[in-house]
């Protein structure tokens, strides 16, 4: 389903042709569950009929992350809170979530105190018109020609922009305290402490993200490095001697998050840094909502629409 | 003056031609001082040569830059280290003198104790075969051919590679463990805390730095703004409100950093985040070590060569 200038549309999905309805209420009938994928003012105003109508709501926008109500999830982490839904379920931002792959094994591990991250966040986070002003502003300077731009402020090609979402009157953007705001509610640590800077790059596809994090106790990278090998949303990408290391170019399409660069950190008393990638199209949004709807499959508490 | 293979090529500066004469120490003779920017091993071949026959080096090598006899220069902060000099100035290493353009100040104001940062480099920093292999990846990637690399181990258009500089024993890169030793010695400050990670990024020219930083006294936004103002090696580039950041692509050529996203830091007591732009080939690398020569020169301390 789509807003009604896609109706008709069709979309071939595994050799299997779907034809585009308009995401109506009244065609949200008898739906067990539906995954929203809408900016947050189309999310409020329908995720609520959906729900009216007995539909289970995964929301991949940040208009209920907060909410008291709405449980927000990333499956390996906090999986069960799904139980307590009220008809909606959130999915987090896309950095937080990546993130939180390399930082959540090393939490359980060590009690994490507080975290300093550097973001580098591909254009495919942006949407699809900023994938192609990337590719239409790297045309026009193979062609000697001016990198025209509309969607991101200032030209992205050959450049980097110190601003994603946008700013609040603390300084930091919205971006920038998802982080700290969702990251407490995921991992139900309200003491954690988080300073973020978001940075978009010239790269289409996963985000990068450096961390400094210090923990409770005394850290060690072998365990740690155990931790993130052992933790069912990330893999260990980790050996400098042999040049391997997490790269975005190589984490496109991978349902598993990199981990690399684990070295005691020189500035914290028990601290790790480390260096994340993930791709935020996948475990930063479409993957981790579909895998919410696996995880209460297996769990038991997706129920079937018994309203219709 | 160049390696043999250089000599005779033609160089015009300013309408003037001057003719590349090979780098021997004969050469040398009656000059006052030489700028060397080649590598370590060159440089320490032939430095000792210079000084020898009554020459001034200014080095932008890392071979001498941690010796107790050679200073290690950035000139707003440290210019009168160069008086100590026994023949040899060091030139910092670019991301480290770039971000003790927007550190220092905030130092003086404040009383820095440590700082975690994430750097985002510029290709240019490797040398123009980078520049080359940039250019010539993203060429290959609008005609749909194989992004060809043998510059870095892998390829850097629309990509992130976290290694600069080779890996040392404690997992951090030499590139990473300048930012403190350099740091430490260019501000003398023995007891300064630092973590960085190191990051190559799809950018031509310029650096680009995320930091965030604890002090020993209570910060205020305000002060710290005005701080970067009244300093000379840096500018303030920081309205949020009005898109107002720096960023690489504005960067190149200039002669100041820019510093802005000063912000009170979240997860520190005394803290504060900032992102920090500069040309890594100009106060990074080329400019400095002329504004050695240009402050010696000012205070008198730059003298004639006698010896011949």
């Amino acid at each position: 389903m789509a807003s009604a200038r896609s109706v008709g549309k069709k979309l071939t999905i595994e050799g299997e042709t779907f034809s585009i309805k308009e995401a109506t209420p009244d065609n949200f009938n008898g739906l067990d569950f539906i995954i929203f994928s809408a900016g947050g003012s189309v999310t409020k105003e329908l995720a609520f009929e959906a729900v009216k109508r007995g539909c289970l709501v995964i929301d991949n926008s940040s208009a209920f992350r907060m909410e008291d109500t709405v449980p927000l999830v990333i499956p390996e982490i906090n999986g069960s809170a799904c139980r307590k839904h009220q008809g909606i379920i959130a999915n987090p931002n896309c950095s937080t979530a990546i993130a939180l792959m390399g930082l959540y094994p090393l939490h359980k591990a060590f009690g994490l105190k507080r975290f300093f991250a550097a973001t580098y966040q591909a254009v495919s986070g942006t949407g699809a018109h900023a994938i192609e002003e990337l590719q239409n502003q790297v045309h026009a300077w193979t062609q000697g020609s001016e990198m025209e731009h509309t969607v991101y402020p200032y030209p992205i090609a050959f450049n980097l922009i110190p601003h994603v979402d946008s700013f609040t009157e603390n300084g930091y953007t919205k971006e920038e305290l998802k982080m700290l705001n969702e990251g407490r509610k995921i991992m139900s640590h309200p003491t954690l402490m988080v300073s973020t800077t978001c940075v978009r790059v010239p790269v289409f596809r996963a985000h990068s993200i450096a961390i400094n994090a210090e923990f409770e106790k005394p850290v060690d990278v072998a365990k740690a490095r155990a931790a993130i090998s052992a933790f069912e949303g990330a893999e260990l990408t980790d050996d400098p001697d042999h040049k391997i290391y997490p790269m975005p170019l190589y984490y496109q399409e991978k349902v598993l998050c990199g981990v690399g660069r684990i070295r005691k950190d020189m500035a914290l008393e028990n601290g790790l840094s480390l260096w994340v990638v993930g791709d935020q199209l996948w475990k930063g949004a479409a993957l981790n909502a579909i895998q919410i709807a696996e995880w209460m499959h297996k769990d038991g508490c997706l129920k079937k629409n018994t309203k219709s």
